[in-house]
């Protein structure tokens, strides 16, 4: 049992706090209070320093222009970047994209990577990801009512999706809809590539979530798929493998989420601390005081302990599939999101008045990762998926 | 031992509830996605639907244009207005306009009651309360920088004041400044009424909290006072008697806000409950699943046990006193607030992607409540404050 | 509303408080150390005394020889006994016995009223209650396994019950067996008294329960019924009523336990307060430190609200009936025994190891009391059992 | 980074656990129910069982006749011991001669090493380890009222130590005692060995804990030190140095303890699992209940982010020595009792009548594992100590 970082990543670590400190956190107070449209200029010119770093779309493997690291070497990148919103976006490595990219690499057509991956890649172009609908529990992907029916070459599409994340100036998305509705529940939906400009990709609204609409990136979309045509060849992957890719997408992106929430207890945990330090109540700094001591202590080993479950986790992708690690995978779910509000939440109380102000980003943390115990499958169903699996080993008499 | 609610107040109630269902829930969604001030139509013609019911400001007595309720009595209309974030505003009970017209009340000199009760009581004009400071602890009333210093025969106020609520509009602020500094702490602040286009009143701005700035009634204001000059007959009650006058309107003030949060809490529980009688997962209702039903009983218990505390509080302030009742009034505080963040809270997880939305209120609620553990003392300090009370009858040894 | 405790009522109770301290506790490290069989006695002595104050059966009508009491006046009552394991023996009015008084009072014959009521009420003789059994889910009286059948003019019963409480030393059972296994469900069931020296009634041991296997009084009986013959004018009420009479039963006993529970919290709580204001940790006390403060303030507010829930309960069967009054008696169920739970939890962490040793009674509150949560009902068995009844007013579509 | 556990200890720990289910597990119910002393014919046989097997004192290096395993490969050993209270003692690495046998091995002269630690190991005699005394917080070792005063050749002890864990039946205690009052506070103290066949060594009892006072290895003794004479050369370690051993014995000790905690942990959590499968409520299966669902996938994860964080101290240990792992050591402390004791509860809860009996060995663990937030230490006192050292980083402004 080993828990040493290689130097060679303790050195890009240091590379990136620094680059946090200097080139994002400065940034985010503009981004709390602007469309986020205007934003890139700013963002792009730190694109620019990132590549030059070359730090550039750290998950991606070196022949598609990524840096080629391991899983978990990712995770502890995405811990770091995670410390802002902004983060991950400078580092093309931000969702929705980074799961596109991923199937992509894996699945895509030569066309489909000159097409889409590698502008992708090279952060010309966004995309989002087309699964959620609102009538059907997001929890279980393969209730779906979205369809994709073969007329001549082209996929026509029709269905109702939501909290496509970042459509809002996306150039393309990947569609999951039933195309073999006879087929067996896992093997009945397929993953199609829609270019948003296609007549039928109805873009509604940017859903007005925790009283924000947002734009452009940071904005989750409500789409109406209408007689939407694509060619077949926009097809990603065998034709009913949607539920498959779905399956491959999530699991690295679960290891990448969770060690982007653990960003976003780091950094609010020091914010706690530095506010505790500089608080003073009557005579007493605030941490002073036993309460916020025992705030302190329990978020450390909260952050502490959810972090080894993920890097354990991740490990476990690597070296015994994700098949083997299932369990693992559901496990940090409900695990590390709770933990993230909870932390988000004893910061802004120490921080009074100005915690739930927008002045400090603890304000945008408490909203925007409040959907953390919902998407991907609430909590709740994740801890029955993980009990049914635990209970094999435990049959009831028949 | 009595917990019947006699049949007058049962009546009014009723007459508010179908009101609340037929003029107010049908105009929320405007109110939460557009500016407050285009509202103000809406709001007046409701009014004055209000007026014609003799509902009217239920918790100022009839002598000065109101209904008179009792503390008790006005609790328990206050829980049904506060099922929707326009309730109270609707009757003219609303925050911080009610607590203003209570110390008005009672410490106004008959100019003064003239000039701002009367209008305010009539709901023609809208006013702020100025205490909370960005650099003191709001928990304790006696750490306050602002200062009012005589010069002739007009008060010097300077300081720096925010989270005056709804300070975007109001025609006048009661001020909390300290007058005597050479006083004991407790008689050192007086209260002084500014109206709002005195110069050296500066609205800086209106503070974005929880992700919104808002505006005119819905926001909370940020406000410099620069050698802002007011006769010295705006002194409202005695010399020296701000804190009393603070307290005075706390207690009563924090029945209120407890009820208006068992109305947040109510309308919450229900919502959480018919969405889980319609929302599937697989071939079952979320009522069908155990976690849910369990959230379910225990939101009910504990909203239920919070009432009680709450009403027993209201029925002890009316029968003992302010003073005697100080611990329950302090109990409230802290027992109350966490049950309704995680009633809010529930009701979202059960709402999934809607939940998180604006689409319906509980995002609101989520945003807009979160304060509460905060204001007024944070819950942390209310907490210690109770122990050293209930420990002067257990002293340590000398 | 009114919370006002009448001044009988508050005279009665400052005399119980004074009989407690002076005459209960103080036995009661006799009572942690030794056999209770060798209590007697001590015990008699005081039942003695509680008889000449006129305080003796308070919760039967003064037509049976007890004090008359009102549900709520003897809830009252309960509180202060629940203070000590020993305190409700003194005034003979302790679970089990209780609760079979009350039903003899309301279903017993003549005869059954003489020999078995009487000398119940006059403490001469004790009972137990024979209807858990180890293989079916106590939360569901409906599903029992013990039979008994008519033979001539006897019932024949067969079964394995256990946790009957106090069988050790008791004159007689009220067994609950099913007599009419084709009726519905809930008319099957009939209750029936059995004295403990019938043949076939064999008191297979007392159960160790957290440790203890205790006797006489203090213990908790497994019976296995071989055959056993009593005369068919032993059964207890109408044939088939046996689930009604366990539910007449249950209702008021909630109550009493509940307040019992009060009564432990409270001591508890005092108990926790005192050592805090002695326990010196470095140069402090333990109540300067804040999360003791904390507890102190929550545990405060947690068993305010626990009583005027159980309070509210006992008012509304009172006045509107057992039936209408369901759903509170379910809420108090899962509500107390955790905040017992917690409260106790803290006292003993605050005495650190002389709270887990048995030179206190916390020790034995934590393990006497850890099957409040399981028995009548698990708490997660009442907690669905309420959302199901809420949920009648939220119906899901067909 | 790396998770693996190398296949020698894998071979290793299977044996072990086929000898616990084998040898163990079957001989819990006579120590649930018999005097411990009874048991030693039964212990002893195993013991010889576990020399043959080669797994003797695995804790202690091999000159000294243990299979030196490291401070990770113990850990997994202690977790597998863990499951059973009589897991470690078989093994001869059961606290506290464990922890002696450390400290004796690093300090003891080669006459105390021939003396006390050749039969610790060899499991001929037992020890103690007289450290908390009644007046004193256990949590501060550096707060003593013990003396030791040289007189001659002689050490005279004169103290009050209570929670000395198995001093029935032990040969020697290891006594902290002041040595030096005039010292640096942490200077004061000295570690002395005490035959307890000396005079002056007095066992007035062992403490009745939660119910039992237990006798033999199953013990916790309260002794009076009163004119206690023993050698100078009876001195372990320098003088002075008490403080520094009592700090090297906690360390490891930690970790042992915690991994042990573990084992109880997956022993009642496998047993839930067991009874979840096999308890019918109605129609269905406690395992079909969501509710339980829930306490099955929580449990999981808390004790897989436990056993991480435990694992990580004990490689930090290794790797970087007690002082930098001094943060880790800290944390499992508060983070891992509440959890074991949590899933405990919750297995007793899922066992229901049959869990709070002594049928099972839950109540047992329930009851001998409570302390474990108070020993070593209360949790709230390490959160305190935590956060003060994280807040170095942190400084308040002077």
């Amino acid at each position: 049992m080993d828990f040493t970082i290689p130097e060679k990543m303790q050195a890009i670590l240091e590379m990136i706090r620094e680059f946090m400190k200097k080139e994002v956190y400065p940034i985010e107070p503009y981004f709390l209070y602007n469309k986020f449209k205007e934003m890139w200029p700013q963002i792009n010119a730190r694109r620019e320093m990132v590549k030059k770093m070359e730090l550039w779309a750290p998950q991606m493997p070196k022949e598609h222009g990524g840096m080629g690291l391991s899983l978990v070497e990712h995770a502890l990148v995405s811990e770091e970047l995670g410390r802002s919103p902004l983060g991950h976006l400078m580092f093309n490595c931000q969702a929705p994209d980074a799961g596109n990219m991923e199937i992509l690499a894996k699945y895509s057509t030569p066309e489909q990577r000159e097409k889409y991956l590698v502008p992708l890649v090279a952060g010309k172009i966004r995309s989002c990801f087309s699964m959620s609908e609102p009538e059907n529990a997001g929890s279980n992907p393969i209730e779906l009512s979205t369809t994709a029916v073969k007329d001549g070459k082209e996929w026509v599409i029709n269905g109702h999706k939501w909290y496509s994340t970042a459509a809002d100036g996306s150039q393309f998305a990947v569609v999951m809809a039933i195309t073999n509705p006879e087929a067996s529940p896992y093997q009945r939906a397929s993953m199609i590539i829609v270019p948003t400009d296609t007549p039928g990709f109805n873009l509604i609204r940017n859903i007005s979530m925790m009283g924000h609409a947002g734009d452009d990136y940071s904005s989750h979309g409500e789409i109406m798929y209408e007689n939407c045509r694509v060619p077949l060849t926009n097809l990603l992957g065998p034709e009913g493998n949607g539920f498959v890719i779905a399956q491959d997408r999530l699991g690295p992106g679960r290891i990448h989420h969770c060690m982007r929430w653990m960003g976003v207890c780091n950094r609010s945990f020091e914010m706690m601390c530095r506010r505790a330090s500089e608080r003073k109540i009557g005579k007493k700094y605030l941490a002073d005081k036993q309460i916020i001591q025992a705030w302190i202590a329990e978020s450390r080993a909260d952050i502490h302990a959810a972090r080894l479950m993920i890097l354990h986790a991740a490990w476990k992708i690597e070296t015994e599939g994700l098949y083997a690690a299932r369990e693992e995978i559901s496990l940090i779910k409900f695990f590390v999101a709770p933990i993230m509000q909870k932390v988000i939440d004893r910061a802004i109380q120490v921080h009074g008045g100005l915690g739930v102000s927008d002045d400090t980003v603890l304000s945008y943390f408490a909203r925007a990762e409040r959907p953390a115990r919902i998407y991907d499958g609430a909590d709740e169903v994740h801890k029955s998926v993980v009990a049914k699996r635990i209970m094999r080993d435990y049959p009831s008499p028949q």
